[in-house]
């Protein structure tokens, strides 16, 4: 563990460079990282990377490459414009792994796209405004996940302005496509980025994500007859016909949710797989019949089931509920995710470093947080099961207390970042070693 | 009426032209004449109109003008586009009357727009190609209702053709705006546009429209809470909000079908009332709840109801919908037809003498069409009422065999437009009298 001295050191160092890190995160939220976007977020991501003094790659997403590995998902957009990019302490080789290191490495993961805005009337605060009122700075991405951005940057900026040097490789990821596909940390995995250990900053509450659940994508298209709406008979109306469709996914939704009761991780929670019905479009005419109809969905199912599987079994869902509707067809298709979920293996040296790093913080806090490091489910995606379920490396969902996320008002809480950020810049050191640079 | 040497003279033309008349409706399909678009279909027409030595007014749309009416649509569009053309005999004067006149006058109106093709995979013609096939010229507009445009067109020529001269003035209009507001006919109305008498050759089957509904265009806009898809609970889904309204307004549906089993015209008919959900628009991310939700509906009403009563009662019936919905917000606007119903007065000359045109060419058609010129029902919006409603004008709605209006494959029966055509000439003859030119 690192000594005292140098611990004081990089918790000062955090609070002496916080008001930079909120401008940072404010210049962040003001990028407008909206999914093919992210362009202006990666520039600040990669100045930050280049004023920590790292080696920095940056690349555009291969959807050849992406289409080699069952758990990329489905490329639905351009992908010209989307780019990761990489910091690291030292330059990474093709194996991921440093014979030069003397420390345990590690990776911080952090995603830069962000969710649609909705309905802006909804909002009191500008979405991309960065505004700070009461303790918490608003915006879309601010908290999914853009303050945990910040804290990666500025904990290791903490441990070098400490006089330290991480004895294990750091590297700092700042990914696309974590919103839809989880693209963009599959891309830097099959690229060969690997560590010790991941740590995720999403806002988890500063509690560590001990499971999070796969996540499908997928679009239904109902198509049925069209008519005059004089003559609504004649033609099945795509809308209802959709309906009908979405109560037997309904249906299937409450019978995985009653199966989820007996699951290891999920057995206590409430209903904690959701079938979200995000989008529906049907129809260009008020006084036409629609005869088609696509309805985004997104479809959470347990850890340990493969993608496939559970895809298999939406498809039949929908083929049976329509099976009896006179004209009518529908079609299940990947657009998105098709992620297996994760479990955090218990008893992980990662976990346990950052239990030790994470207490430290909240006692010196003096007990405005959580003192014990605590575990928690997701119930939905994070790009942890890339590293998780493709690398099997240890990977740790850890950050700030965060509200409304894909809401409107979205907002994080800055105490909750300032402490995560010295969590992270202690974990940094109690698991990679440090020197005196 | 007109002696038979004219009559036979005057059907002689229809059948020599007939071939020329498909040709032009088949230009007509082709020219795509959208919402917004009808340009090159007005072009098509102002041609025609000047072949035929009509004196040519064309203009477009004045939303200011048509404000200053109850019976106009909403304007949602922009009309700088959007024309009237009317071809008259003799040029019409301010008041519609004209005192040279010795025999009545008569106005042809058709309208020029045609609603969107819809998934144009569900048709297996080319839906702007005019292709015939057994008998039947197929695409979108062709029957609702461009062949009528050409059957008013012919009309005229035919009697021009059998060396004849109406005595009353002969107007004929193409307009646009039929399919959403109305806003064509009104425009032509306003612009003093009357006569003795108004024919719609509108796709009726070779009978005559004895009542249309009134019809209502309206956007239902509900918005609700938005949240991540992990935590739908926190936001109540507006799809599932405005499914809840959509349910009421099934209700109120029902509740006025049942009122219209007493109706003069309508009591006969099962359901006549159709509340159409034509649009549905609601959310941008799979994974976001989605916050707001717009449905495009139309509703048909009774005639004799006001079209501001009928709205009052949706507005309340959406508003009690969503009362109990915490966070939940619902708005009903008019987005298009505001209109009123129908009724054509029985017993009036113009339908006496269109029954005498349709019976002589039924009958000469060898009982292939029905002999007896009967009334039928129209369960939905015709510019009828903007003639009947507004000018007191008896508002004959007679055309072609037509089916899948609004649908995929949408078709006219040639046969029957071949005899349309020739009613509606044998119409004018007998209706405005001829003289030899």
């Amino acid at each position: 563990m690192t000594d005292q001295q140098h611990r004081d050191k990089i918790i000062a160092a955090v609070d002496k460079a916080f008001d930079e890190q909120t401008g940072f995160l404010a210049d962040l939220v003001a990028a407008q990282t909206q999914r093919g976007q992210e362009s202006s977020g990666q520039d600040l991501m990669e100045a930050a990377y280049k004023r920590l003094g790292l080696d920095v790659e940056r690349w555009t997403l291969d959807p050849a490459e992406l289409a080699t590995h069952p758990g990329s998902g489905a490329v639905t957009v351009d992908y010209s414009n989307t780019e990761v990019v990489v910091g690291s302490t030292q330059a990474p080789t093709a194996s991921g792994a440093d014979a030069e290191d003397a420390g345990r490495s590690l990776i911080f993961n952090g995603h830069i796209d962000v969710v649609p805005v909705g309905k802006e009337e909804l909002w009191t605060r500008d979405p991309y405004g960065g505004e700070i009122v009461d303790g918490h700075m608003y915006g879309r991405g601010v908290g999914d996940m853009k303050a945990g951005l910040s804290a990666s940057v500025y904990a290791l900026a903490a441990v070098q302005a400490a006089g330290l040097r991480p004895r294990g490789r750091v590297q700092l990821q700042s990914v696309p496509e974590e919103e839809c596909t989880g693209n963009g940390s599959m891309s830097a995995l099959l690229r060969g980025h690997t560590a010790d250990a991941v740590v995720i900053p999403e806002p988890s509450g500063e509690r560590v994500v001990g499971a999070h659940l796969g996540v499908i994508w997928c679009q239904l298209t109902v198509r049925a007859r069209a008519a005059h709406a004089a003559t609504m008979s004649e033609g099945l109306n795509a809308i209802d016909a959709a309906w009908v469709a979405i109560g037997k996914l309904r249906e299937l939704e409450e019978k995985w949710n009653a199966a989820a009761a007996s699951d290891p991780d999920f057995g206590g929670e409430t209903h904690p797989l959701n079938f979200n019905i995000g989008t529906f479009h049907a129809g260009d005419w008020p006084s036409s019949v629609p005869d088609a109809c696509t309805v985004g969905i997104r479809v959470a199912y347990l850890p340990d089931v493969p993608a496939e599987d559970a895809f298999a079994e939406l498809q039949s869902c929908v083929a049976d509920a329509v099976a009896d509707l006179d004209g009518v067809s529908a079609e299940l298709e990947k657009i998105g995710f098709f992620a297996q979920g994760y479990r955090l293996p218990q008893g992980t040296d990662a976990e346990a470093v950052l239990a030790g790093a994470h207490k430290a913080i909240a006692e010196a806090a003096g007990g405005d947080g959580p003192d014990e490091l605590t575990r928690k489910l997701m119930a939905g995606y994070i790009d942890s099961r890339v590293f998780g379920c493709f690398a099997d490396m240890p990977a740790l969902v850890y950050g700030p207390l965060s509200e409304r996320l894909h809401g409107a008002d979205e907002r994080v809480n800055l105490d909750s970042l300032r402490r995560v950020t010295k969590t992270l810049a202690l974990f940094i050191a109690d698991w990679c070693g440090v020197d005196e640079a």
